[in-house]
């Protein structure tokens, strides 16, 4: 899976099940009016580029858990799982 | 419910009764133009990333109770109760 | 009324009688095309974050009567009185 | 007419009489496209804030005749003159 | 033509002849999709604001020919000659 | 292909069958909301001017393979093959 | 052609045949979405205006052969030979 690597602040995310309440019981409601879905962090970009020339450093890492908005990024398939690339600024929260 | 880590200016908040009057009398009416709500914050991210590499402190911290937009953010349900996603600028003020 | 906060660059402001003239003769029609109402500021935030990590200095404080447009910022209701939670660059003009 | 005291970058201008010539002969037609209006400044704001936390100063005094988009700003009637709260950069030109 | 005074980055400019020919043979055509005109500059702002607080040094000057969109900036009419206000951005080129 | 020079922060990208696996399984549906499409890139720009006068470095150079939104950018045919120049921001992700 | 100097960021092309096939067999296709279209620069303007008071320095100079959207800039003929006046964001590519 680290073979795709995100392009600024941008993060790949597997995709969990919606429905699936997560240990600590967040239900993520399908019939809400933004639609938060569930993932797990997988690669993380290196940042877009700040002012001074440096690249600012993301506050996710691989292997977060995570919720964003359902139609948030961009859908991509690999090995029949499903993907989301999005940028950082389209995650909600992390879990844990 | 300390397992949901909003990110960047993100707040997590919980959703308090609408119609409740709070101990110094504010109604938030239902039928207002944009529906302020009122909610206790219960988590809030590491702020956003400033120019210079630092990130801003954001002026409310957990257990603040505040008012904002009914449709600001996002919905989330935990345990049966109703959590909201929200911005840093999508709280319009702290209560006490 | 001191215990709502208002966030970052906002001003609590209690909204006055529309109609009513003040000592200076200002009349607001209620007819005019952004229809300018008149207000009091009870209560101001801590100014919005500067790039050098200080924040802004607003420039109302409590007491000011200030004059804005009556679909600005949201409603509240506080012991059957109108409030407004607005941006201070929502604000008009200051009156005296 | 003193007494209003306009936020940041706005002035506060009282309206002339559109179809009037001024002594340098200028018409502001009042078929045209963005039908541009006449004006006396009465009262200036303090300037928006700069990033350094200086305020900026504002390009026109009290005092000063100007014109400006007829739809921009907001309308005030003061003991029967019609009056204008303009941001600066509302503002066309200054005559004289 | 000499009293209006341009604010910030606006200049005021004489429209010439659409249909006329300029000496190097400029043609611009009345029914081009964004319509160019063909004006000479009579007044020029003292330039918007820059961050240290000091004023942009505009790229035109009094006399200048320039072409602009024919839909851009506000129309003025002085002693019966047709003239614009325009921000300098709103410039395309100048001739010669 | 050399000859195609991107401006600023643009790529040129030759697109590659849409349909085809990679070497890692990587599927890019076509009935996806987004539908990103993979390519390599053959040219990068000079980067964005930053704001001290140096220019940005892209974090993609010739070589690379990417993905990408289908339709984004701008589309060029060079003897018979299908390339796009994008923005390096359009671009979502390396692979590999 | 040197009598139109392009203000700021603008350059001045002569738009070249759409059909005709470059050196290097690019093709640019009538029907494509957006329509890229083929011109040589004659012209370009002093740069936009830098936060230190500087102006930039375009990355195309007179005689660089282009590449840009043919919905993109001003349209302007010249002796009988079109033209357009685009920002340098507005180009694509240099050709060679």
């Amino acid at each position: 899976m680290a073979q795709l690597k995100p392009i600024e602040d941008r993060v790949l995310v597997k995709v969990l099940e919606a429905e699936e309440k997560t240990a600590g019981g967040i239900v993520l409601p399908d019939n809400a009016k933004e639609k938060p879905q569930r993932g797990r962090v997988v690669a993380v970009g290196n940042g877009k580029l700040l002012g001074d020339g440096k690249r600012q450093e993301l506050s996710v890492k691989s292997g977060d858990e995570v919720i964003f908005g359902k139609y948030s990024g961009s859908d991509i398939k690999i090995d029949g799982d499903e993907f989301k690339v999005l940028r950082e600024s389209d995650l909600l929260a992390k879990i844990g």
